[in-house]
């Protein structure tokens, strides 16, 4: 773990307590939240399984253009995209196996449901926002790094790759590094 | 109910398989999903817990400005309030009891879990996603009226009483008219 990110590695971050940790009513203003960089994105924990009985926890990123992130698939977790400013292309494995593409701009939502391959890639600066399966929204933390910086504008954080085996590890996800996505289909 | 709304009753809406009805990956563009009105609201399931194993459901709404909706609470499902355009107020009843007011703009986020009263006001014309836990994304539909129209802009739809306690009953929730929120505290 970087502690670079924080301004007291010693506190831990100053957002630590935002979230309730149980099932109470509470607001959060645009900025607040858990905040990890990964590579270029930030990632805010907005609400966790441990508010909703595991049921599912909220994410915002904030993501600069770039290429294609890794591709991998999750054993047991659910997890939506949805587009609240700028360009992404999904990535997907559909149920016959056949890759597909899709342009998602704002108001655009797509679903990948536990163990299809996909991934993405932001063809143009975006916010998104993803609902994914209690436990699974705190992935970005640990393949990330915990910052107190509310903007992606900040050095990115790359993982090694023994910090990210373990992360992929601790939430039952592959990386698919031999998955291409050239024959993609899609608008 | 109603079908005022669909363009051919007999077929039922239109939208009617756009989700898949199991965990499969799809998307969505923006005015896509199973569309229904309440009162003035256009409410938009973009994801059931029928693709999510029960685990949540993501709805968007697009809304007038208009009066406090009916306060209630639901005693087995959670509820998110993400604002995407224009300015809500959340009420809602914290821990300890007491009346909570905050005025969401933007990119604010509110959380109410299951048993806690609450109601919001549309300050400004406004869109807001909603993540509910699974199947409660439905109740829109049931105590609304469905709909092949994607916008707010036709007539609304007022329930009669018995359609409002059937829906209310089916999703295990409360309408608590006598609750007040005149002296809530807030932003």
């Amino acid at each position: 773990m970087s502690f670079e990110y924080l301004i007291d590695p010693a506190e831990g971050p100053q957002w630590k307590g935002v979230l309730p940790g149980r099932p109470q009513p509470y607001v959060l203003e645009r900025g607040e939240g858990e905040h990890s960089m990964l590579f270029t994105d930030l990632f805010t924990v907005l609400l966790s399984g441990d508010e909703t009985e595991g049921q599912f926890g909220v994410v915002v990123s904030e993501s600069p253009a770039g290429d294609v992130i890794p591709t991998h698939s999750h054993n047991r977790t659910h997890e939506t995209f949805y587009v609240i400013e700028g360009r992404v292309r999904l990535f997907f494995q559909d149920t016959e196996g056949q890759k597909q593409s899709r342009l998602l701009t704002p108001g655009d939502f797509g679903f990948v449901p536990a163990g299809f391959a996909h991934a993405y890639q932001i063809v143009e600066d975006a916010r998104m926002m993803g609902t994914l399966s209690g436990g699974f929204e705190r992935f970005f933390q640990h393949m990330g790094a915990e910052t107190d910086h509310a903007t992606a504008q900040q050095p990115p954080f790359v993982p090694a790759v023994p910090r990210m085996q373990a992360a992929a590890q601790r939430h039952d996800m592959q990386f698919l590094p031999d998955h291409r996505w050239d024959d993609a289909h899609g608008a």
